[in-house]
């Protein structure tokens, strides 16, 4: 399987970005996802929220698949993140079989893509600047609240 | 590492069963959580919320780590869940680096102890027969919703 970037994609990397832009504009972790169906029909998007909610498991995509509430399978869905899932997030995607990943970035974060290929699950790596950009920002101004997001606190 | 269960466990593994109870009681998925730190102290306490807050991420352990708010880190805390973690809930086990995992049993559903285990995670694994037929009786009664819990629906 060839993981391609397609052209539906846009507006639900778009919306992915501005679910980051979001956070970051309300003092949070600038990471957002989208969750999107076979259909390209958007079904949920979402920020990380650790900041907002003091909420430690509100990771982007977790977020996200809270917003889109209950679905009976995501066999058929994308999943979309501006940075690259950690472990519990990596973990959802394999939990809920979600078939494809579109990664903004995975040089701020590297996470394991390579858990997810190997599970079958396609990945697509955009390697965007301004993902990489805004998560540099944030991670320069606010190290202490990165680090404990991702389990690195002291 | 020896995995053991020790004395002081009790308290909190009844309030992961209590919690499990509540859950079911409610009508919802029968699995409960709770976190406690290094002299014992009882954190937070979660259950399972997909039916009552229709948020298919909100498994016993990520509700409890939400209850529990933010913390720097865990590496001394015990994670205590009536079933065997999924996925994700193993995922964000390993990401919040928690020592220590305490399972009600893993007959019901196996989750993936050996992956906690080879990470370096002390395992200790009840298999309390309450717990087991607490869940029987949840999944004979709403076969469909435990299948979604885990990713397992059509």
């Amino acid at each position: 399987m060839t993981a391609m970037w397609q052209e539906s994609d846009s507006t639900a990397f778009s919306l992915a970005k501005s679910q980051a832009q979001k956070s970051f504009d309300e003092g949070g972790i600038p990471i957002g996802s989208t969750l999107v169906d076979k259909r390209g029909e958007i079904i949920g998007t979402g920020h990380n929220q650790r900041v907002q909610l003091a909420d430690p498991t509100a990771h982007g995509e977790v977020s996200c698949l809270r917003n889109a509430g209950l679905r009976g399978n995501y066999a058929d869905c994308t999943i979309f993140t501006t940075l690259a899932p950690c472990a519990m997030c990596t973990g959802a995607i394999l939990l809920f079989k979600i078939s494809r990943v579109v990664v903004g970035e995975a040089t701020t974060y590297t996470g394991d893509l390579e858990r997810l290929r190997e599970a079958g699950v396609e990945v697509v790596l955009v390697d965007d600047a301004e993902c990489i950009e805004l998560m540099q920002r944030f991670i320069a101004e606010n190290p202490e609240t990165w680090n404990e997001d991702i389990g690195e606190g002291v």
